[in-house]
């Protein structure tokens, strides 16, 4: 529609049949509205048709229990990060056998990883590498919970992931995450062409793989070939209009009061939020290789995602932006089923196989 | 967060304490949910940061006025058109000189068109032309109203466009826009070349891109070089997970109950609104050429957007998606001097530049 909304009522009087004269008069007068917050009534979200059925038993899950119950102290956010990972790793083992994936632990410089390698890897990624940094708001996914991410990526794009199981409040915080991650980046560039790897994570860690970019820059350390960056917490400063209008919409985050931003506020443990390696929206993204970024249309982080993808445009990096139809955050790592999961991971292999050297 | 929603019982168990062999048992009796629709509360929208100061202006606009007075007869469709028509032509003569561009009415094999050109066709555009579908439910924006969105392109991207001044409802209905739009396409293959050409529009005019190509497929006509598609009328069923989630967040369709959906059934005349002519969704986009779609994380055809890029891309087309953060429908169109404006459709000619020939 072409009409400005500050001619609305220009429209209605023509419809109305007032004469054209009047019509001018009224919109000589008609001015656009000073910017004012806006109620939006109450709505029942309809399930989906447009999506899988297994991704329709994700996207309309309830909102997650007790999304508002924020712990207090270290042990309480280690608890329920232990619980967390407890849960998930139940699912690892289907996982990497419908997959055909392995997972080996080993440390690195000190720094604890896993191998995720697939039984077969492709001619063409015999020499790449992903470097795969977990999601989990900086607190959750400790130790092989980390590797759920690797295990697709691996599986699906027939490459090995090297994932970082970096430390985590109430071990250690800001910028210990970051660190970890970038000791194990300087520890594979001794052996490794950085044109053939890549950086890859969600959430956290889609936020970790632009801040590891713009730690590199800093160290004059070289960048990967490519970046994806799955739905980046890229501005912990609850900015971005999504937070709003995508608020008790995204069953998985629900909301900026919820557990995801007090993780990271005591991951930052008094940190300014807005430095570019917490929030790397407000980093300097020239000189980043292509970046592919993911989210969905329910997604809290949808805001976060875009202005990544904005930003990077505007720095003319070479950048991939894919929404996925009715997701919340993340949801495209729920179920290795879901002809969307496979989706994702498809378009994000063939972004590396198409910007990473041979 | 990688805790998955149906474990998250689990989670506030272990927050609360409970032993681990508690946990285990507990996580086992989870289920997945059955899909159920969900009530989201009412909320604020607070007024977005994270947009330029023209554009917060926009966005934060009151619904639009009578968006759900729907008129009932042809006369009534007619006088609103009419109504927004002059509003939206009292901007043209701004927009024309700031940008530089000349519009000249013309009649191509009896369609009315307009030339849109720019003062300076940039060196690389001297052999190309893009054709032009306005937006507009597929029955607002008669005659010069048409231009509005061409001149936006001419005078960003330095190239001539071709605006088909498509018949529309109560003159004619469907397939009368489409119809016309390939008379155009047809008169222009004359004299040009395929590959030096691409479709635009937005809104129902990104929908008609989308048709036009799926006509031309099927009457063996080539298809263009490239195609830039804005928040396309894709699905006009009613379908698409952002039509409830934008629901009223939206402040310029506002809601399928509305104007716009109504004006699509009233030019659709009891032809069936899935028909991939009318829903392009719906239609073979195998052999499409390199689209650009453009949407806003407010829109409500933010879903019809998506999973066109999706089908693209699943059909082995190269697409490439831009969401503009806080954007309700089509809001690049609104004001020429925004940044995010330039912006678009500096990335659109941008997109035309890399795929159509030279």
């Amino acid at each position: 529609m072409r009409v400005p909304a500050h001619l609305a009522k220009v429209v209605s009087l023509a419809a109305s049949g007032a004469p054209a004269s009047l019509l001018i008069v009224s919109q000589a007068f008609s001015q656009s509205p000073e910017p004012a917050a806006r109620e939006v009534p109450a709505r029942n979200l309809a399930i989906p048709t447009t999506v899988s059925p297994q991704m329709q038993r994700i996207v309309n899950g309830p909102l997650r229990t007790n999304w508002d119950l924020l712990p207090k102290t270290g042990e309480e956010w280690k608890a329920l990060a232990d619980a967390g990972a407890a849960a998930t790793m139940k699912n690892l083992p289907a996982w990497r056998e419908h997959l055909h994936v392995k997972v080996e632990p080993a440390v690195m410089d000190g720094v604890k990883v896993f191998w995720v390698t697939p039984e077969v890897v492709a001619p063409e990624n015999r020499e790449r590498l992903l470097v795969h940094v977990h999601g989990g708001c900086y607190v959750f996914s400790p130790g092989e919970a980390a590797t759920a991410e690797a295990i697709l990526m691996a599986g699906f794009g027939h490459i090995k992931v090297l994932s970082v199981d970096y430390r985590m409040p109430p071990e250690a915080y800001f910028p210990a995450a970051l660190d970890d991650a970038i000791t194990v980046w300087k520890a594979v560039l001794k052996t490794n062409d950085p044109k053939r790897m890549g950086f890859i994570g969600t959430s956290a860690g889609g936020a970790l793989t632009l801040e590891m970019a713009l730690r590199a820059k800093a160290l004059d350390l070289p960048l990967p070939g490519a970046i994806a960056s799955g739905t980046p917490m890229s501005d912990v400063t609850k900015t971005g209009d999504t937070f709003h209008t995508n608020e008790m919409v995204d069953n998985v985050l629900v909301s900026t009061s919820g557990f995801c931003d007090a993780a990271a506020a005591f991951y930052a443990h008094g940190h300014d939020l807005a430095d570019p390696l917490l929030s790397p929206v407000n980093g300097d993204m020239h000189g980043f290789p292509p970046t592919i970024l993911t989210s969905g249309t329910r997604d809290l982080l949808l805001s976060n995602t875009v202005r990544v993808h904005r930003k990077l445009r505007n720095a003319g990096v070479e950048a991939f932006l894919q929404v996925f139809e009715a997701q919340a955050h993340a949801e495209y790592l729920r179920d290795d089923t879901a002809p969307e999961t496979k989706e994702a991971f498809e378009e994000i292999s063939g972004f590396f196989d198409k910007h990473l050297a041979k």
